[in-house]
């Protein structure tokens, strides 16, 4: 650990309302206070360092300017909201970030008033912040007055359908609204250059009522060298218009680039924004991710999210660890697969690094496609693939595959179609949050005619199950599997092709049977372990399939025990419900069969570690073991959940 | 029923390829003879009229100069292929269109090799297309060579998030790709005047590696008039850039826009584009709804939908109807709430008229906001108002709302913001087949923690679900209903606030208790009817939730019941199995109660009457009669299904 940064125009700040006594030059010196008590405080929580950094200026400008919680300063995905928390009273608990009780690691209306609008999903920022200004308008919140609602959004964020379903709305509405497009990779709009920073220096000074008149005006107003008739007026006006016609389009007016890490660009911007905007405005900022940080700006990702770190070498502090984790099993085991058969080929929204594709990118660069933060467009998209003869592997996180439900059902299991979806991040997810959980495919999917729906038990299954997956081109098949290590399983050479709909026994008991669907099984064996100790040796099974559902083995299994128990990481109407619909339609309850199913319970769960949050959950080893004995009707000595 | 118009080319047409036959000026004549030919057939079965006969030049002229299957022809929705149906070999089928057992309203690839991807909801075209056109490219489908892949897609649907998320991925992909923007609105790009045909006319000649050169060089090939210095230069190159640079900048070659009732413009174009495109090209055609036909042109919408109608007037052929429609009932009880609350307001989705919101924007124009085809910003629209302090009510259909889930997760349900959710269509909807069923809702909306989930049983009841969502500011809220007639139940003069999870005895019985969720209560009714002569009298309730569950009610049910049969209009996954999840958790089924869950089966239903498609289901009083008995063991005589 390093000693602290001084801070001594920071420490003068408690709410928001202390910036409006710094001068400019002040704000200055607190934005390079705020880097590094930012850089401080990440490097002892981990998270997300490089977006952070990228929006330290913007922050203290935007807060100096603006008055928040009257004023709704809404951060798209929110991963940069750190300075924001530092600044907006959270300060004394930053170095509780993405801990277990402590601050999370994006906004949250619950949290602060300072947070009008949660994220952690991204590009939905200006639907919120529209939602606002119109709610302004008619008079919603009389008592907090009428602030300005203030979207802060990156050019990844924007390349979201939704983004630009709230631009073409808000466009329409004309309503006073700001958009700062926070753009730090250029890949929307690229600058243009001296002409560009001329017209900005020049809006800032200008009346916004005026701009288009500026703008059309500005020919005679640029120096000498520019004035070389209509040939060069021509390639200056389309220089013009490529930086802001797009959103000009869709009824904004439009401002930039400006310099983000410029105070003297964003002062005077936003201090004229704030005073004559009357529509939809939207300020194009320019910033650099990990900015004032080298180890982060030299980092390929900007620093995007790091572990515990330190502060004079950038170096990560990460436990070693003991297995490879799933997405790498996931990654190299499809690998090997494409390099058998060149039909295979991936999708990723945006997501290279965390679904282990950027492995097949580098190997098989044109059967890899990342479309942008675009899960609409990366399940359809692959759906066309598989109906144009290629095997799609559309790997997406359980929590965003919800982005593209309407089209796994419509494109894909209407059509049953053989696309094939990795879910990665199944289940609870640890430091990111309720947000990330990957909580409910399992039954948004299992319910949809021809799907096949798998869940790995460990990391050897996962193997097992992207080649059945590759092997299966009847139609759509999904198979889901957690963040983090394996279980440190001995690895098969090759992954076999799993019998659709069939499950495996794990260990012959008696009295109660559990049917595990996923990577609980491991605390299933652990409770069995605990368990034998009171005389209860259940039998234990994975399902694999929670579509279609192994049904001779489950029924086998209800009607061999006295008590039957699933578990699955996934909230209620997954295979628990398959399951139990599959029993009383066979008419097995009404014989008296003791079911439990042990689903996510009704409450979204802060980030912990995953132990901690399946703790909350109630589903490890120790609550597996309390409710077997339960079912069982043996007496449980103390409460080992206590 | 009129004469069948003489169609004496189009007799000699079964597949597209005799299209090739015919010279320019015959393929004029045929395009009105497939003109008359719809009218003809979509008088006798109704459905989507003025889109396809928007379209009957395109159809054809795509069919002549493309080659259909090889080529991949992808209408957008397509509620616009009815002449694309009777131009390749459905022609004998065509008035069957809708019916059971006959065409599909909408292309299927299961009906037709000449639909290489089906549609229904819509702006999945261009997604699917570059699907097609990548796989192609790597070699896919190879037995049926490498064809082009043409997105048909309207300006309406343009404003969907997924279609620009498509368009930003093929302009970053650089595949040969054509997308037509069938532009019946104007509601994208403005056509610009005579320097746009102009152009037009132009393109067609030029090869298509010129056209930036050549649109470069315009100024000088102008007529003379146009001519008048930099002043006016710098105006025409604003409004060149005003039609194309929106798609330019997503990567596109743009063309147009050229009026698509013209073969003379249509032919050249699109024979240009065939011989000439290397990336991705966006022709923007211009037509009108409804053209050729003037009841449909006069109408407001183009004549969109109709029922069958008579051919020489127009006027539609309609059944009397006995009881208001649930979506009337929705949208009158829902302007007397508006009168009494004037945070109220309403929000959809491109469907004012499907909502019966039209009526609110009539009132209360100021409160009514229709986003466009923008589900995903429809909700985190609505949960920015609702965080705003305003009390939105966001109105869409069951599958629809799919296309905005993650936003129900994520931006609604995370923050228990009060964004109430009219769910209409929910259930077997019949003509519109298997793609517009709202199955899912239930299931996908009621694990969702803070959420409340009701569905009607009946017209009244719908009212006093539109007061119980009103007066509820707690959280989400959602309540569904189905498409078509209400009960014809006495209806209350003012909707009631019901309690939050607390369901209602409908008929007090023995032995076996049926608890339903939805409007199936009517057949549910019948049943009961029919069972009385059996002598068995079953208790029937209304659940009205699904969440939260009126668990005092279930357990009381089922304690006093030998059976428990829920019922609900939707898939596995949601009331049945809260139900089945609610009775293991308080250990019932231990005791041997015998219940079952009648859902929605695991199929899609194709389109027929909801009553037909509810006989399928195995969903209507006989089936519920039936199931009755089976789980009593009273044997039955015959089966009143066969």
């Amino acid at each position: 650990m390093t000693d602290r940064p001084e801070t001594p125009l920071l420490d003068r700040v408690t709410t928001p309302a202390d910036l409006k006594q710094f001068s400019d030059a002040e704000l200055v010196q607190l934005a390079h206070e705020l880097r590094a008590e930012t850089i401080s405080a990440v490097s002892e929580t981990g998270g997300h360092l490089g977006a952070g950094l990228g929006v330290v200026e913007l922050t203290v400008a935007l807060h100096h300017v603006w008055d928040a919680p009257r004023d709704k300063i809404i951060w798209d995905v929110s991963h940069q909201c750190y300075p924001h928390k530092i600044l907006t009273g959270r300060r004394d608990r930053i170095r509780t970030l993405r801990q277990k009780d402590g601050l999370s690691g994006f906004t949250k209306r619950s949290e602060s008033p300072y947070d009008p609008f949660g994220a952690a999903h991204s590009s939905t920022s200006i639907s919120a912040a529209l939602g606002f200004a119109v709610a302004r308008d008619l008079g919603g919140l009389c008592d907090t007055g009428h602030g300005d609602a203030i979207a802060v959004i990156g050019d990844g964020a924007m390349s979201a359908g939704m983004a630009f379903e709230a631009m073409n709305n808000a466009g329409h509405l004309k309503k006073r609204l700001i958009v700062i497009l926070n753009d730090n990779e250029m890949s929307i709009a690229p600058p243009v250059g001296a002409l560009s920073s001329y017209l900005s220096r020049l809006y800032a000074g200008e009346p916004f009522q005026e701009l288009k008149a500026a703008a059309k005006g500005a020919v005679s107003l640029l120096p000498g060298p520019f004035q070389e008739g209509a040939k060069r007026a021509k390639e200056m006006l389309k220089g013009m218009t490529v930086g802001g016609t797009l959103f000009e389009e869709l009824g904004f007016s439009y401002v930039g680039p400006i310099d983000g890490h410029d105070m003297d660009q964003l002062l005077p911007v936003l201090r004229t924004v704030k005073a004559r905007a009357t529509g939809p405005i939207l300020i194009h900022v320019t910033t650099t991710k990990g900015k004032g940080y080298a180890p982060a700006e030299a980092a390929r990702d900007g620093g995007h999210a790091t572990a515990r770190f330190d502060v004079l070498t950038g170096k990560q502090i990460k436990a070693p660890s003991n297995a490879p984790s799933y997405t790498r099993v996931f990654a190299d085991a499809l690998l090997e697969e494409a390099a058998r058969d060149d039909k295979i080929c991936a999708i990723t929204a945006a997501m290279p690094d965390g679904t282990g594709l950027n492995l097949f990118a580098e190997r098989y660069p044109s059967r890899c496609f990342d479309v942008g933060i675009a899960e609409q467009h990366a399940v359809t998209f692959s759906a066309g693939l598989a109906a144009g003869g290629m095997k799609p592997f559309c790997a997406l996180y359980s929590t965003f595959l919800q982005r593209g439900y309407d089209q796994v059902v419509h494109d894909v299991a209407l059509q049953r179609l053989p696309v094939r979806f990795p879910i990665d991040r199944a289940g609870l997810v640890g430091a990111d949050g309720a947000t990330h959980a990957g909580a409910y495919d399992i039954a948004y999917l299992a319910n949809l005619p021809g799907f096949v729906v798998m869940a790995a038990a460990d990391e050897a299954e996962l193997k097992h199950m992207v080649a059945t997956a590759a092997a299966h081109d009847e139609g759509p098949i999904a198979f889901r599997f957690p963040r983090g290590e394996g279980q440190g399983v001995e690895m098969p050479e090759r992954g076999q092709v799993l019998d659709i709909g069939k499950g495996r026994m794990v260990q012959e008991g008696a009295r109660v049977a559990i049917l595990s669907f996923g990577t609980r099984l491991g605390e299933v064996l652990r409770a069995s372990e605990a368990l034998r100790a009171r005389g209860v040796t259940p039998t234990v099974a994975d399902a694999r399939f929670a579509k279609p559902l192994d049904e001779a083995l489950i029924l086998e299994l209800a009607a061999s025990h006295e008590a039957l128990i699933t578990i699955e990481e996934g909230a209620v109407g997954g295979f628990g419900s398959h399951v139990a619909q599959l029993l009383s339609d066979h008419a097995v309850f009404d014989r008296g069969l003791k079911f439990r199913s042990m689903v996510l319970p009704d409450i979204f769960i802060d980030q912990a570690s995953p132990a901690d949050m399946y703790a909350v959950a109630g589903m490890n080893a120790a609550d597996i073991e309390a409710k077997v004995l339960d079912v069982l009707g043996v007496a449980q000595i103390g409460d080992k959940r206590a």
